[in-house]
């Protein structure tokens, strides 16, 4: 078998064998396949797409390429949730100790930031003395005592899809729905849940740009996950404004806690109580919106925050603490006119809120836990001129003026209403 | 700007401007950008295509990317021809002397064989002495007193073309009409001649499998070489069957001279009719039926020959020394049954011929000059079992049998006649 009729053959449409993917991934793992013909490879995928058969075989080669996560120590219905990423979105935060609270168990494997989006180990990291490197021993043993754990991700996991990654990353072969897929999917049947929930957002903050687009997206992973064994559901949401009101590390914590607690924002209780529902329908087996309700009852009497509390003290932060900081300096930025607020770009917030130090340019930057943003008022909302738009929150006062700049044209104004996107575009289960 | 950047819009299927182009391939030249991101490129422009600007573009930067052979110091009209390959192709031989016998004079410079294609250098050195290894200022002497030279291809020909030609033969990414245009005439157009001839073929030996392929390619060529103040004109000739009845390296030098002295095989006669009238037009201007009489005439009264015979004689070689030789075994291979040839595959052929040592696996592979292959019949021809198909000639018998076995498989036969494409499908002038 050579790699160059393997491309030749992608290069003109046709689908490839699994023992020809297997030739051509682990050959790129063991360095005998170079970069440039792996390059090759991934650019053909994204103009000649996969099929079903493919994406799935790829996503089992890259899976087997690293450790396997037996949670078979873990007793109780396990449950997973990914979410494609986004600005502001701290559902993570809420999902874990609620589903706790309703008895499925949670070990939850999150990753960092970087670039534009947040990462929940992150978010985590700035509540002092909290520990997200964690054996999975120990996550397990948490797991069975608490029924939650949410712990950075291990190195080992999927290495071939690390390595391919860093290589679409750098050819701009990202956006292939396939790839994706398969990329997203290994990780996830690496680790042995019973249930995943997949949160596919589309919008410009997000992957995908159209609902369509994460729909197929969702339909290609529920397809992968279900021939793997696993139990499958999707939602599909909007990442068209930024979920809830803040956006940085310690600020989004507060939110999720006031969500925890059945007093958070609409759009993030919303998303909220449509992923756990469907992620409690996946551990208990009955029907979603019974699920629905029964997550939402543990947000309104308190169990699921106290799953929270124990999680933080079981891991070893000190909450109070971290509840105590405040940033060091704010800047208010208020609307120039009167008018409807037509447009938000999603993509420049976040990039705003890393200008603030609240996440990575690059993967060694270090981040500022008390960076952040309030975000006053999103798209469809009319507004009076000198109203809050955006509260900044930095260490340093010299961060402000070009995360300013950045906000102030990622806003866009209008005299006539305009309709927003629903939040949530669908289930898929 | 950033490499990523650019293989983003042509995956989208955007045009790069000329800067754009600029930045990436004189950075790929320089290193700055790794095989990985040109390779990704290369595999979108297959997909995606470059519109006539880009592929003017993308030749005018590899011309310029190294030697620039200014052949003004040849008195005449200077005119060069460039074949994309075939088996049994022996047309320059003919051409060039042909041309200097009429008046024209060519300075041509010539490769090496690589594959199942044959090299006219090589074929050249299969008369002892020649020397095809010649300074441009030699070259240029040469062609003042006889008007005809053929030299080895200077090394610093468009370095750009020959990095990015071979990173292309790694990563299936060969047969895209506008990177084959832009890779030959970077090299056609650093070297000054007044008109260019190009022989474009089709078929199972050629770069374009179709008849309209191999005209769409002589277009983008031809449009290019006009941008650039050239005379053009093209053929376009199928490829479907061996030039001639001999492929080899000694054996179709003796073809040549048949051809030379007006007794060659009447396709071969007849390509070299259609090229020879195509660029003694582009040299004198006189309409092409008149060139082409003209062409057949030296082939005629003796003068083609005698510009070989000189040609030979400055270059060093000795001629008769060479016609004296023979290879030391010969097999024969005849048809196991009566019938008509339906197909040859000649792609087969020519790796037959180079497993019998008169082609290069590797380049640095040697070439036995005496071994060759004589094709009885060919495509279309009806035989009777028993009669000669093909007679091998080595320089060791252990050859011949590998050989036999590819040739048996390269040859269909069938008991109904077929009809056989057009040796010549168009003239583009």
């Amino acid at each position: 078998m050579r790699a160059y009729d393997l491309l030749e053959k992608k290069k003109r449409g046709e689908a490839l064998s699994q023992e020809e993917l297997h030739f051509l991934i682990d050959g790129y793992v063991q360095g005998e396949i170079p970069d440039y013909q792996m390059a090759a490879f991934l650019m053909a995928v994204c103009l000649r797409g996969m099929t079903d058969q493919e994406t799935e075989a790829m996503t089992q080669i890259m899976r087997a390429s690293g450790a396997q996560i037996d949670l078979a120590g873990i007793e109780g219905p396990t449950v997973d949730k990914h979410s494609t990423g986004g600005v502001g979105d701290k559902t993570t935060l809420v999902l874990a100790p609620a589903i706790a609270a309703l008895g499925g168990r949670m070990m939850k494997m999150s990753g960092r930031g970087l670039g534009y989006t947040g990462g929940t180990i992150d978010k985590l990291e700035s509540i002092p003395g909290f520990r997200t490197a964690l054996s999975t021993e120990e996550a397990v043993a948490q797991v069975n005592r608490i029924g939650v754990c949410i712990l950075g991700q291990s190195e080992d996991l999927a290495p071939a899809d690390k390595k391919i990654y860093a290589l679409r990353d750098l050819t701009a072969t990202v956006d292939s729905v396939p790839l994706i897929a398969a990329s997203i999917m290994s990780k996830k049947l690496a680790v042995g849940n019973q249930g995943i929930v997949l949160d596919v957002t589309y919008g410009s903050g997000a992957f995908m740009k159209t609902p369509e687009a994460a729909v197929q997206l969702a339909q290609k992973m529920i397809h992968i996950g279900r021939s793997a064994g696993r139990k499958m559901a999707a939602v599909i949401s909007s990442m068209e404004i930024p979920l809830g009101h803040y956006v940085g590390n310690l600020c989004e914590i507060r939110e999720a806690i006031d969500t925890l607690c059945g007093r958070g924002p609409e759009d993030l209780t919303e998303v909220c109580a449509e992923l756990g529902g469907a992620m409690w329908a996946l551990c208990c087996d009955k029907d979603r919106e019974t699920c629905r309700e029964e997550f939402l009852g543990v947000l309104q009497n308190g169990q699921a925050f106290e799953k929270f509390q124990q999680m933080v003290r079981a891991q070893g932060g000190d909450l109070d603490a971290a509840l105590e900081q405040k940033a060091g300096y704010t800047r208010e930025i208020r609307a120039w006119k009167s008018g409807y607020v037509t447009h938000m770009d999603t993509e420049k917030i976040g990039i705003a809120v890393m200008t603030l130090g609240a996440g990575r340019k690059r993967k060694e930057d270090s981040i500022d836990p008390l960076a952040g943003l309030f975000v006053a008022h999103k798209t469809g909302e009319y507004i009076e001129g000198g109203d809050l738009l955006f509260r900044m929150e930095a260490s340093s006062r010299e961060r402000f003026a070009s995360a300013e700049e950045i906000l102030c044209s990622a806003v866009t104004m209008g005299n006539d209403p305009v309709s927003t996107p629903p939040l949530l575009y669908k289930i898929l289960h």
